[in-house]
Formats: structure tokens, sequence, C-alpha cells
């Protein structure tokens, strides 16, 4: 089935941290058995190591491909979505939805680009996900467990999310698709006449804007406040398309070029 | 809320013959994530144990209250339905439904019998639940796997079930709103600190940006092609705020201002 296999090559699922090894095994496994295979490691405490391989209990094929980065911007530059899974809302809010709301996501942006590629965020077992990585996400999904007691263990968190996805998956080759479903995948995929644009592309545009800002005296340094952040998430809760941010990096070109002229001497 | 107290009180979690203690714990922890709180135990290895108890996480209160069972006729006695969760489909079949249709059912038995009792059997690690303990049980429940890998560690099909009994009561509290509404109302309203920017402000950001761009020699005004269009179209084709609105005016007079210094003689 087109979907299942989709899921298994186009969905990265990132732990950024690990402390426990034994949870890298159990994530592996909680993956495998809902048909996912793409594992990604962004510092983990100890890894390679025998915990993680007896907890995998099979899907020790999982934790030998899985790629390890030393950094999150790395992990997920290939990646044209990137979702959070984080139990805690921050002062700066993000778009919020639970598995389910977020798996149907996925299927439906699948179903109109299958060649996109999604990463879903898991953090630190016991501090979870900083702003700082929380900033690189388009959305942040929140399992909905009671407020008295909301710590699922790691590899838990991910099996929930991996059902969900597959569940969503599965429904989505039952029924048909309802005009809200069409509506969604209308306002998520970016036009026909572009491509959605990566991670890196994006985060290239976050870079020279930072950069331009700072040179013309709008981002204070020392006092950034929350204006980088809200400007991902600006770019972030909607498809962006490549054209559409080589648009935005060419001017920002010619803008610092036409600053630069200014501090050389007169011709 | 009444339904999340009947899932406290009347939905057993009963483990049959659990043969590794963490898993015990760690059932203890997807179970309190969720809400649920009334384990049970048939003929465990071994327990109480310190093991089960690191793994439970704070979930220990749910070890604590465990009743031990020797039979599993004793577990059951006091329940009004039995789901047993088996990945194996039997020779003689069970009704058969995926933990969503399952938890459905429960919450609508909930509403209607809010005093049934509910439980939720789960075998022993390897060999799983034979036909005698399936044949106490009114439906199976199947969380589905994939074929090729189809085995979820104890503790994260305690976790799995546990969630869609959580959503699944979630649902039914919320309005009739769909997955389908909820993703469609997500993706096209402003965050809540932010405010929807007026067309009057679009077209004010619009007017600065053609004028930044072509004073930098970005926008040919002789063959301007489709860049305004394409930029008008990338924020109309998503919901803009009204901050985020000033947060693109702001930099571009900094920028206008950085081009006009350069211009006045030097102070």
């Amino acid at each position: 089935m087109v979907g299942a296999a989709l899921l298994a090559t186009q969905v990265k699922i990132i732990l950024v941290r690990p402390s426990h090894s034994g949870n890298i095994g159990a994530a592996a496994r909680a993956m495998k058995t809902m048909g996912l295979k793409d594992l990604a490691l962004v510092n983990p405490s100890q890894f390679p190591d025998q915990q993680a391989i007896a907890r995998a209990a099979g899907a020790d094929d999982l934790l030998q491909a899985a790629n390890c980065y030393t950094s999150l911007d790395a992990a997920i530059a290939d990646c044209h979505y990137v979702y959070a899974c984080s139990a805690r809302q921050r002062h700066l809010s993000w778009p919020v939805c639970e598995p389910d709301v977020a798996s149907e996501q996925v299927v439906l942006r699948f179903n109109k680009n299958p060649k996109d590629k999604i990463a879903i965020l898991f953090g630190h077992e016991q501090s979870g996900l900083t702003n700082a990585e929380l900033s690189v996400c388009h959305a942040q999904i929140i399992i909905p467990s009671v407020a008295e007691y909301s710590s699922l263990n790691l590899a838990a968190a991910v099996q929930v999310i991996c059902y969900a996805l597959r569940t969503a998956e599965l429904q989505y080759h039952k029924s048909n698709t309802t005009p809200e479903m069409k509506n969604f995948a209308a306002v998520t995929a970016c036009m026909d006449d572009d491509v959605p644009a990566t991670m890196q592309q994006l985060q290239g545009l976050y870079q020279q804007l930072e950069q331009q800002m700072y040179a013309v005296g709008f981002l204070d340094r020392r006092q950034p406040k929350l204006l980088m952040q809200r400007i991902k998430r600006f770019f972030q809760l909607r498809p962006v398309g490549a054209k559409e941010v080589n648009i935005f990096r060419g001017f920002l070109s010619n803008v610092a070029r036409s600053l630069d002229k200014k501090n050389t001497p007169a011709d």
C-alpha cells in the first residue's frame, strides 16, 4: 500500500538529547510495530549501546540505520514540516494539536505531496524540548494526558504518536475524502507552481533575515525578545514554497548590497 | 468531569501473568498519564518489586493499590464487560475491534450505564493470552500494528489503549466537531496572541515592501513580472496577524532609514 510505505520513508522520528539508551531501543521497537523506520538521534548521551539493543527486541535494524546528528538543524535539514511532541504550553504559543489531528494532517499532506518529509521531535526525558528547539517546529503535538500526571515515558510517547499515524493512515484508505479534508489539503499545500521549501532553505532565510535585521538596527541582539521566534512562527504556520524563499532572500541580498555601497568610498 | 472519573474508577487494566516487573511499573505509569487508576495483576512472576517502582516513576500509588489475584476469574468477577488486548487472530475468532472503536464503545456504555465496570486484559509478554483466557472475553482489541513486526512492548500496548480511551472520552465531551473541522480551523486562524490583520494593514505592507524592493534594485518597475503578485499571494494564502505585519513594516522602515543615511552628508 502506497500510504504505509510513506510512513516508513517520509516520517522521521527525532529523539533530541535522549539520556537513557534503553529508551532509544524501546522507541525503535514502538516505531517498527507501526511501520515507521526512520529514526534520528541528536546528541544522545550514549549510543550505540547494549541496553538500546536489548530493549529494541528485534527492531535493532532501525538502530543500525539510525542517523546521529550533532545539531537539530542538521537533523531536520531535509524535512518540509516539523512537529514537536511536547507536553508544555509555551509563553509564545505554537499551533497545538492532538495526535489524531496531527496524524490526519500528515496523511492528507502525503496525499497531495508524497515526497514531503515530516519530522517529529521528542525532547529529553526530564526537561523536554527547549524553546530554541521548539522554534524550528511548525506545530506542537500535545498527547492529551491528565493534568495531574502528564509525563509519559519517552518510548511510550513515541508509541502513541506512531499508533495515531498508523490509525490515520488506515482510516484514510477506508473512508472517502470529506469537503473539510479537501479544504485542509488546499490550505496546507503550496501552490502547484511551486514546491515546498525544506527546513534547510527556511533556516537559510532566517539567518539572512536575522543578519539584516541586526544590520539595520531592528534587532537588538542583547535584547532579542521574541522577535526571531515570532518570525519563525510566522513562516512555519504556513506552507512556504522554495520560490517564495528565493524571492525573500533575493530581496535581502539586494538590501545588503545597497547598504554595503554606503560603506565603500564613492567612485 | 464525570467521564474522566469513570475511566479512573470503572476501567480495570488486568495484566495476566506478567513476567517482567519493570513492565508492571511502566504500565502503571502509562495508565496514570491517561487518568486510569485501577490496576490488577493475575499471577505476576514477581510483585511487589523494586524494578516496578523504579519504572512507575511516580505512579507507585497505582502499584500500592493494585490487587493481585491467583485466577483470572477472580480478577474479572466484578466486571460487566471484558476486552482482551491480543495481537493474534484465533482459530475460533472473537469479535475484533481496533482501540479507537473499542474506546468509543466504552465511553458510550458509560453514558448509558455509568456503574458498569470494564476489564481490559493484557497477556504474558512472550506468549500473550491463552485461548482459555481469551474465552472469558466479550471482544478482542487488536492494535493495528504492521504484519511483519506486530509485537508491542506490554507497557506500550497499555499506553496505546489508555490513550485511545482518554481520546474517546475527551472527544465525547467536546461538541460534535470532527477532526477535519479542527484541522481546518487550526490552519485558517491567527494565533491567540495576535489578531487578524485587515486588508488595509496588508496593503500598507505591500506598498512599503514594493517601495523598498525598488529602492534596492530588486524590483524592476519596467519589468515587474509576477513578483508583487507572488508576494501578495504568499501573504494572502495564510492568516496574517496585525503584529506580524508590524514586525515586517518595522524592519522595512529601519532598512529605509539605514539607506537614507547613505545619501545624506556625513555629520
